[in-house]
């Protein structure tokens, strides 16, 4: 791991599933108290009893009114709810807020309206894992990994300098851009893949009404393209609805390619249909070997 | 492995790749000889130097003309063809000639018209793996699987036991249906995935060429929905050729369940929203744990 220019006195982690859990213990050794604020008492117990955090309450107030540095790792509505109802007169002043939800806009926006002197800063590890909950929390699940950080209006200078320095604690590559044009980009990558993996499995799912064979001749194919829609729906609601001018146009884009496809299909156009799907490939094989790459050698 | 009835004399797999190498490895103890038919020499001296199979050639006429059982193991197109133009009056009278193009009904329809006497079946086993070729090969890739096998004209009763002895040698579990249903069923879960990661992956492309940072922040989700993007473009362009009817059926039921969640997304119908995705989400995690015990505890 790259030394690292960052150190806390007091971090506080707001909200313990896998995304808090991991950030705590990539932090372990940048801080010097982590405190945990977790309305559920077995998350709580358990980062405690595995030592991923210092001090856990369920009191918002009483948790950060002493932190240098808090991280809001909440879904998003819960995120936005806590910046724009509560959190700025808790906070002290020159305070480091960073969150992690999956949106940027409307966070990046209520972090905005803040207090003068809170130092925000919105914040997206592009990572995650196929088991949710603290108990699956991993330190080394940033590492190599994309962090995007988006300026608000109490993104000052120093600001920025302070969470670039977490970014890089965390092993991870900063990706810093405007809010609007993160939403954008993730409704391409992560936001549509999960419309259409939900749609996909809609899709079966009728067929499965009338010929229920259909679900046990499913094998590799369907279980990649189906993982997705096995996502939380509460968060995925959430994300979605913070974001749905970006999801609707990548919608009206994706159905732009669907339909290409269609027509060489249905009019058997066999070499146009390969012509479309070659550099596709291509551009995929180009893409998985870059990432696994970018994986596998750590920090990039 | 269960015990099985099936053993052969002579058993030809005509293509050494993955599945004609997996076939071979799994029939070793059913056959005394194992003979393959395939053009290249490199495919050819791998089988041979790993006992893959005793005898190989890359004139199908001389290969088939002793066979007892004879598996087409190379892409639909490919297949079609041999048994179209050639194959029928190589093979000697009672010979079990089964196939296992992914696709069924052209094959199906093919193979009725095949000199009365040969024992022909259509089959397809619902598995791969994610490297291709037949250094590949693994004799247990069929273990626990969907093995399809569909009438054709030239399928007696006593084809249908031999061909369901030999699904049983593979430890796979057989599933009998007739071609067009076949072709239906796989358009839903894997010709249809295939054209949406496709649609997929072209629009991350266009979106790439006007902001290329949406490649460096794809992450799992991207990987898993583009994999079948991957896939070689001639080998799904047979399948998508072979089976334009159901695929365009499947797209246009794929339309309806996709519109109804663009509707919920625009309208900003939340609870609505989420009542579509929970029940969708239920249904996929039903199947990964179906399809996961299914997997761990092999023969079905």
């Amino acid at each position: 791991m790259k030394a690292s220019g960052f150190h806390t006195r007091h971090l506080v982690v707001v909200g313990l599933g896998l995304m808090g859990g991991s950030l705590a213990l990539a932090l372990r050794d940048h801080a010097d108290t982590i405190t945990a604020v977790e309305l559920s008492l077995e998350a709580r117990q358990y980062a405690l009893d595995h030592k991923i955090v210092d001090h856990a309450t369920d009191d918002l107030r009483a948790g950060v009114s002493e932190a240098e540095t808090v991280i809001l790792a909440a879904p998003v509505r819960a995120i936005q709810s806590m910046i724009e109802r509560r959190i700025g007169s808790y906070l002290r002043s020159n305070t480091l807020l960073i969150d992690i939800g999956s949106t940027k806009q409307d966070i990046c926006e209520a972090m905005g309206r803040l207090p003068v002197g809170i130092h925000a800063i919105g914040g997206h590890p592009m990572t995650g894992k196929e088991h949710s909950g603290v108990e699956a929390s991993d330190g080394k699940l940033f590492r190599g990994r994309p962090f995007v950080l988006c300026p608000t209006r109490r993104t000052t200078p120093a600001t920025r300098i302070r969470a670039l320095n977490l970014v890089e604690a965390f092993g991870a590559g900063p990706f810093e851009m405007e809010a609007d044009r993160h939403d954008h980009l993730v409704a391409a990558i992560s936001h549509l893949p999960y419309i259409l993996s939900s749609a996909l499995v809609a899709t079966v799912a009728q067929e499965g009404k009338a010929d229920a064979t259909v679900w046990e001749l499913a094998a590799g194919g369907f279980r990649d393209m189906s993982r997705l829609a096995g996502q939380d729906v509460q968060m995925m609601g959430d994300i979605l609805s913070t974001n749905t001018q970006a999801v609707a146009t990548l919608l009206a884009l994706f159905r732009v390619q669907l339909a290409m496809l269609e027509a060489m299909l249905i009019s058997r156009d066999d070499q146009k249909l390969a012509d479309f799907l070659r550099p596709t490939r291509e551009a995929r094989l180009n893409w998985i070997q870059h990432h696994e790459n970018g994986h596998r050698n750590g920090s990039k």
